[in-house]
């Protein structure tokens, strides 16, 4: 790419799954690549540059912010599922953590800045569907609270200090490189388990509905917002249309010619029924639209976990 | 009282400007009345139990709860003025720190949370008059960001645990009791300068528009919404007629008879242009309607300072 608008890009939080397809993405597109994380993958290459650390440490961060043109935060220390059994963990490591890191943005002069929100969590159970960005927020767990605060301060930063910023609130993602040994991430587990013929574990009787987001759609959406010049808003990335976890698991049936078992446990409080997000907010800020079905990508994903996740 | 629905009220804060009202108001009302705050202040009888403490500190807090139906949340460890100097200290202290709170409310049985959250300063510049609750919240200060995150986990903690709870959006109070020697309160600190013969000093031309009520009217507010059965809600608590700075300086000239000296400096980039705060709901839902005109106030406000502040 010539004339670029950034030449160089942090990524916190960039071991994880979506870190995984960011950072190569990222390289493909011909930006100088920076992630930082806890512990570093084995999957690193050398064109990468890795800083090894916890976010919620200014001191430790410092170091990483520097010479950077654009950061896209994905870390989190918390997931929706485990917030609510510390929320004082939730609000002093992800809250403050990320006040750090904009502190320092500011400091060094970055010039954007991308926070990974969540699409799933910041609506509580919606009345609305598909969901937009300007329904009310009344999230169940921790994690949504902590994400809509800091897409508060985000927009401050924005206003008071002219550090521009994007947050996208994400849907549920999935696809490859994703963790299949956990409890968390539908379409991974489920596959994984189908085709190791074991049972899959539901909260609930199995009627919840995701909008389940292949992951490779999501950073067309990432760069987009990373490239665009809107500032201090909220945008939803999903697929805009959603599944429930009895729908996947007949695709996947459908897609292995057999059935899987299933066991049934019951719901948990902070479950929440639907979530379905109303895109055309990001076709029109961004020009951005899915194009992955979750037929095509659950294909794509039994494929992977089959080939031995190469 | 008779049959009372609840017996006993804690309040945190309570050794500040509206906590010396609330106290006294609940004592009068006939509850059984605990104060927990840093310092034990000189006005303190005995008939209102006092436990010394920062309330950030889970460990320090829980022997205020014990026995205790209802819980009025006033304390801070910040201002909007000074929250963004260290927003980081706000997330820890004051978020945190309430979460601590509702964790131990929650586990003590308490009945009924009333959080003290911010007309002035959660829905940033607004831009409708007056401002209702659904307005959009985009905060220029940290103090309401974090008084916005608040309010989602006591929405949450009556959604998840049962704990009742309401969040009272107050606009700036004034009247006896308030500090005079600080840069807080524009009333109370432009009534002693009067007196005093000092120049007033004013960020901006003094054209910046305030809700100004009265603490008397503020208390009646507090306690219908005490109890109420409303739950997991926001309501504002204001005059809702608001004043510019210049008019309440032109209001105490015309009491005392003579002009008063200004002093202007420039505004600031978090100062807000103009709240005023719908009070609709809490005429609907607490039956409660101020009663005391910015002029009478102003004029209990000077008669309180003239008299040697008893």
């Amino acid at each position: 790419m010539k004339n670029m608008k950034y030449k160089s890009v942090l990524v916190t939080g960039g071991a994880g799954f979506l870190g995984h397809h960011l950072l190569f993405d990222l390289l493909n597109k011909g930006f100088a690549v920076r992630c930082f994380d806890l512990v570093k993958p084995s999957w690193i290459t050398s064109d990468i540059e890795f800083i090894e650390g916890d976010f919620t440490s200014s001191q430790i961060l410092a170091p990483a912010i520097k010479d950077i043109d654009v950061i896209i935060h994905l870390a989190s220390t918390t997931l929706p599922e485990t917030s609510n059994d510390d929320p004082q963990f939730d609000a002093i490591s992800n809250l403050a953590g990320t006040i750090g890191l904009l502190n320092l943005a500011v400091k060094h002069r970055v010039k954007r800045i991308i926070f990974i929100s969540s699409g799933g969590t910041v609506y509580g159970n919606p009345s609305v569907f598909p969901t937009p960005e300007s329904h009310p927020v009344n999230p169940l767990c921790s994690y949504g609270i902590i994400k809509l605060a800091t897409e508060k301060y985000l927009r401050m930063y924005s206003a008071l200090y002219g550090l521009k910023s994007c947050s996208l609130r994400l849907s549920n993602l999935y696809g490859e490189y994703q963790r299949v040994d956990t409890n968390q991430g539908a379409v991974a587990v489920f596959c994984h388990k189908a085709l190791q013929r074991k049972p899959i574990d539901i909260w609930g009787d199995g009627t919840v509905v995701r909008d389940f987001l292949y992951v490779k759609d999501s950073l067309e959406a990432i760069t987009k917002a990373m490239l665009s010049d809107c500032s201090g808003t909220e945008i939803n990335i999903g697929y805009g249309q959603s599944a429930s976890l009895n729908q996947v698991i007949a695709c996947i049936e459908s897609l292995l010619g057999r059935k899987v078992a299933c066991r049934y446990f019951p719901e948990r409080p902070f479950d929440i029924h639907k979530v379905c997000l109303d895109i055309s907010k990001a076709k029109q800020k961004l020009d951005w639209d899915p194009s992955t079905s979750l037929q095509d990508g659950i294909r794509l994903m039994i494929d992977w976990i089959k080939t031995g996740k190469k």
